[in-house]
């Protein structure tokens, strides 16, 4: 792996949808595949699918394509998905349960190890033996379960409260639910979810489809 | 606007991110802003919003910068966001739930129209008026309702069977939340969510800033 060299956060962010589309054509018995049908399933160009797996180091071979299996772990070591995250999910509404229940998660290493909302007839109910704790603990509950990326969930009034808190208690990863931007440390990675993104997106096809 | 010339599926992918974080920095109460100011808070080159935004058509003044009210009204009509599309949801788990909740979906135009489920304690049940109904009855009411994008929130295993009749209705937009691959005809825009992106994406920056 090339440590020493720059890559840009755009390529960074193509790197779970290449980990993604390989881990579901390796689901469908594939083992050797192309720049060219990677580019086709995800609607990327080759040249830069080839361009940002280059830039970590040699996973395939000219003529032949990429090993899925060896890609997938490279990509996965890349990505530091063998890690086991220990993650915590702030604000148990609808989206922290659905969130809670993510299967994919598991299986990607990130460890549900609290969660936390100020219902008290939420608190203490509990999802697979991991438990809802009170809002007002979760500096202090996550500091002793060693949480580093904390889930806001919360509505937005209440989601910069909830990351300064995480990010007192040592939290450096955070992925925001609430549609709100947040401060937080340079030394915080902060990622926004906008669930509108998706919509628009088919929205523009329809509208061009409609008009034909 | 140029509706002859071919926009790149990258860039159309970038328009509602621009959307986005224009509406953000109106909010803050800015009028104008340069390709820089809005690269710096996506972490997309300048050159590229530039690029991408010239495809459209002319919405800046050299030396200026871009019109914040002016770039939203065109990215919008771009998105087809002024159209009212009606949506219904499909799978009225705790994501269903979450996804009927959303508040951002109307503020874009999006119409929730209908939801479906199997579970007989949910059926009738209502939000803002809207009311679930038995799946059994999805390509029927979903004709009535001229539901236009279709949002697919159920188990993997029962995903595609929602899709087909969604499609079977005349859908032509398909918004999957299940983690599975569908198949739908090719007139059909099918988005799908994979919501462990963005947590492999937060892995990634706190595996570098570990290893310092």
């Amino acid at each position: 792996m090339k440590e020493h060299i720059v890559i840009s956060k755009a390529t960074i962010d193509r790197l779970p949808v290449y980990f993604r589309i390989l881990r579901s054509v390796q689901d469908e018995g594939v083992e050797i595949i192309s720049s060219e049908d990677i580019g086709r399933r995800i609607g990327i160009t080759p040249e830069q699918i080839r361009k940002d797996l280059a830039s970590f180091g040699e996973f395939g071979k000219k003529g032949v394509g990429y090993y899925v299996r060896d890609l997938i772990r490279n990509i996965g070591e890349i990505l530091g998905l063998h890690h086991d995250w220990n993650i915590a999910i702030v604000g148990m509404g609808h989206l922290g349960w659905a969130l809670a229940n993510y299967r994919n998660f598991g299986s990607l290493g990130f460890n549900l190890a609290a969660m936390f909302d100020v219902d008290p007839d939420k608190v203490g109910r509990t999802i697979n033996g991991v438990e809802v704790y009170h809002i007002e603990c979760l500096q202090q509950i996550s500091m002793e379960k060693d949480i580093q990326i904390g889930v806001i969930a919360v509505p937005a009034a209440q989601a910069q409260a909830a990351a300064d808190a995480l990010v007192a208690a040592g939290v450096r990863g955070i992925w925001n639910f609430a549609p709100i931007r947040l401060n937080v440390p340079e030394d915080v990675r902060l990622v926004s979810e906008d669930l509108s993104i998706g919509l628009s997106s088919i929205s523009y096809y329809l509208t061009r489809s409609t008009k034909k």
